[in-house]
C-alpha cells in the first residue's frame, strides 16, 4: 500500500570527523520517502526552490517517488549547515536558512488523498495538522516532532499529535515533551496526549516501542563507522512506515504488535545504513537483498 | 559448580535523588557474591577491619557465601561515598578511605585452589594477578576494571589482563583502554590484549558481548524508576559468572556461545534487580523464580 510523506526537502552542507560537503541532496521528507521506497510506494508533499536540481528530483523518481505533491516556486530551497563533534553525538547547526519554506502551505493533490498511511515528517505541527486533515481515509498516521516546537509551539503541537496514531520522538525529546525523566514514565504521559503508539528513538543504542501496555527494545547497529549521521532518525522513520505499509498492517488485529516490532528493526536496519555515508548516498545505492541481510543480522546479534 | 570472587567488601555512603544512607554493606566482592550466589556456591576473598558488622557477615553467610578467604584485621572497612547526579547518570565520589584495603595480600585458602570460575572484581591489577596465580585449575577467569587502573597503572592492567578468559569493562573505559571511539574496535584492540571475550556495559542501555569473531547485543531493562545504581556493573557480573558457573560451561565446545549470550541477561536481569532498593538490599530479598521471570521478560521485549 502507499505512503503519503510530509517534511522538508532540502540542501544540507554537513562537516563530520570523515569530511566535509558544502551543499547535497537532503531535507527530512528525502531521507524518508528514499528509505521508504524500498518497501512501498511513496507520495511525498514538500516545496523547493527554482534552484533544485533536476538532477535531485531524478534520485527520488528513481526510486519511484512520486513527487505530484512537490510543489516548485520562485526562490531557494530550505538549507542547513551543521557541523558534528568528534565522537558524533553531538551537532552544531551553523545555518538554517528557510527559504521557500517559510511559506509553506502544503496541500495534497487529489490523487493524494486517500492514502492509507501517513507519515508527517518533523516540520511545523499545523502543517502536519493541515496535511493530516487533508488526508480522508488515515489507516495509521503519525510523525515526527523535536525540542524547537515542544518549546516554541507547545499548543500546536498538542493539537496536531492528538490525531496521530503513533508518534516517533527522540529520548531527550521525550523527556522534555513529558516532563518525565524515566521513560516509561516519559511514554505513558504522551501516550495520554492522544498516539496509542510511541517510540523513542535513543540514537546509537537503537530505539523503544510502547504499544499497548508492552514495549519492544530494538537495539542500535554496530557500525564499523559512522561517516555522517545525518538523516538517520528520518531514515528509521522511512523504514519503519515503509514496511508497514508493505505489509498493509491493519491495527487493531492481532498480528499488528508482532509487524510493529519488525517494522522498529527495518527502521533500525535503514538508519544504519544511513550513516554509513554522506547524505541520502547509501540509501540510493542499497537493494532490498542487503536490507533483509541485515536484517537477519539483527536477529543473529539479539537471539539467545 | 563453585566460583571464586576477589574485590573489595565494602561500606558505603550513598546520596540518590531518592534518598541517603549514610552507612551500608558495599564493595565488588558483596554485590558479586550475593547477585552470583543465586545461581552457584560462592567462595570470597577479601579484606575487612575489626568494624565489621556480624550482622552484616551473616547476609553473605545467609547467602552461603564460603567466607574462608575473607580475612578479619585491626582496623576500619573500607569506604566509599558517592553522591548521585539528578538523572543518575553520573556520580561524585566525596570519600573513599582504603583503610584496611590498602594493605591487603590476598591468599587463596587451600580449599580454594581449585575453583574452576575466577571472578577478579575491580582491585589493583596486582592484586587480581596474584589471585589468579594462586589458581590451580582456573578454567573461565576474567575481571572487570576501571579508569583509575588504566590510568594509573598501564603496565601492571596490561600484565593481568594477558591472561584474562574474558574482560568485563564500561564502555568509556573500553574507549580509555583500546584508544578505539567504535567500540567493534574498541572489543578488537583490548581483545588482542588478552581476553578472547570482551564485554562492555553501556549502564542503562545495556552491555555487549564480542566472543570468536561475532557479538551480541543485550539491551537494558526499562526499570519504573531507579533507586540506586551502585553495585550494577558488580551484580551483572555475578549473575553473569554465576550462571555460566552453575550450567558448569565448557570453554571450546560449541554451546559456549550460548551460554554466553544467556549469562549476559543473568548479568542484565542481576544489574537491574539491583537498582531496584538502596545497596543490597533488593539482591537480598530475590528468590530464583523473580530471576527467571525477569529472565523470560527479556525474551518478550526483544522478541520480532
Amino acid at each position: 500500500m502507499s505512503l503519503l510523506v510530509v517534511g522538508s526537502v532540502a540542501y544540507d552542507g554537513v562537516e563530520t570527523p570523515h569530511g566535509k560537503v558544502e551543499r547535497m541532496l537532503g531535507g527530512a521528507a528525502t531521507y524518508i520517502a528514499l528509505a521508504a521506497s524500498h518497501f512501498s510506494p511513496v507520495r511525498l508533499v514538500g516545496i523547493v526552490g527554482d534552484d533544485f536540481a533536476s538532477d535531485d528530483e531524478g534520485i527520488l523518481r528513481d526510486h519511484g517517488v512520486d513527487l505530484e505533491g512537490l510543489e516548485k516556486v520562485a526562490g531557494k530551497t530550505f538549507f542547513w549547515k551543521g557541523v558534528y563533534s568528534n565522537d558524533m553525538n553531538d551537532r552544531e547547526t551553523i545555518t538554517t536558512d528557510l527559504n521557500v519554506l517559510a511559506d509553506f502551505n502544503p496541500k495534497l493533490p487529489e490523487s493524494y488523498r486517500e492514502t492509507p498511511y501517513v507519515l508527517l515528517g518533523n516540520i511545523h505541527p499545523s502543517l502536519q495538522k493541515q496535511v493530516r486533515d487533508q488526508a480522508t481515509a488515515p489507516h495509521f498516521v503519525g510523525g515526527d516532532t523535536m525540542n524547537f516546537w515542544i518549546e516554541g509551539t507547545p499548543d500546536e503541537l498538542a493539537e496536531a499529535i492528538r490525531g496521530w496514531n503513533f508518534i516517533l520522538i527522540n529520548d531527550a525529546e521525550a523527556r522534555q515533551l513529558s516532563g518525565h525523566y524515566n521513560l516509561r514514565a516519559a511514554a505513558k504521559a504522551i501516550h495520554e496526549m492522544g498516539p496509542e503508539t510511541v517510540i523513542i528513538k535513543r540514537g546509537e543504542y537503537g530505539a523503544i516501542l510502547f504499544h499497548q501496555g508492552e514495549h519492544f527494545v530494538a537495539p542500535g547497529y554496530l557500525l564499523d563507522d559512522v561517516f555522517d549521521p545525518t538523516g538517520a532518525g528520518d531514515s528509521f522513520a522511512g523504514g519503519f512506515m515503509g514496511y508497514l505499509a508493505e505489509q498493509g498492517v491493519t491495527f487493531g488485529d492481532e498480528a499488528a504488535g508482532l509487524h510493529l516490532r519488525r517494522a522498529m528493526i527495518y527502521g533500525s536496519v535503514m538508519g544504519s545504513f544511513c550513516c554509513e555515508q554522506f547524505g541520502v548516498g547509501r540509501l540510493r545505492a542499497l537493494t532490498r537483498e542487503q536490507i533483509d541481510k541485515r536484517f537477519e543480522e539483527f536477529r543473529r546479534f539479539t537471539d539467545f
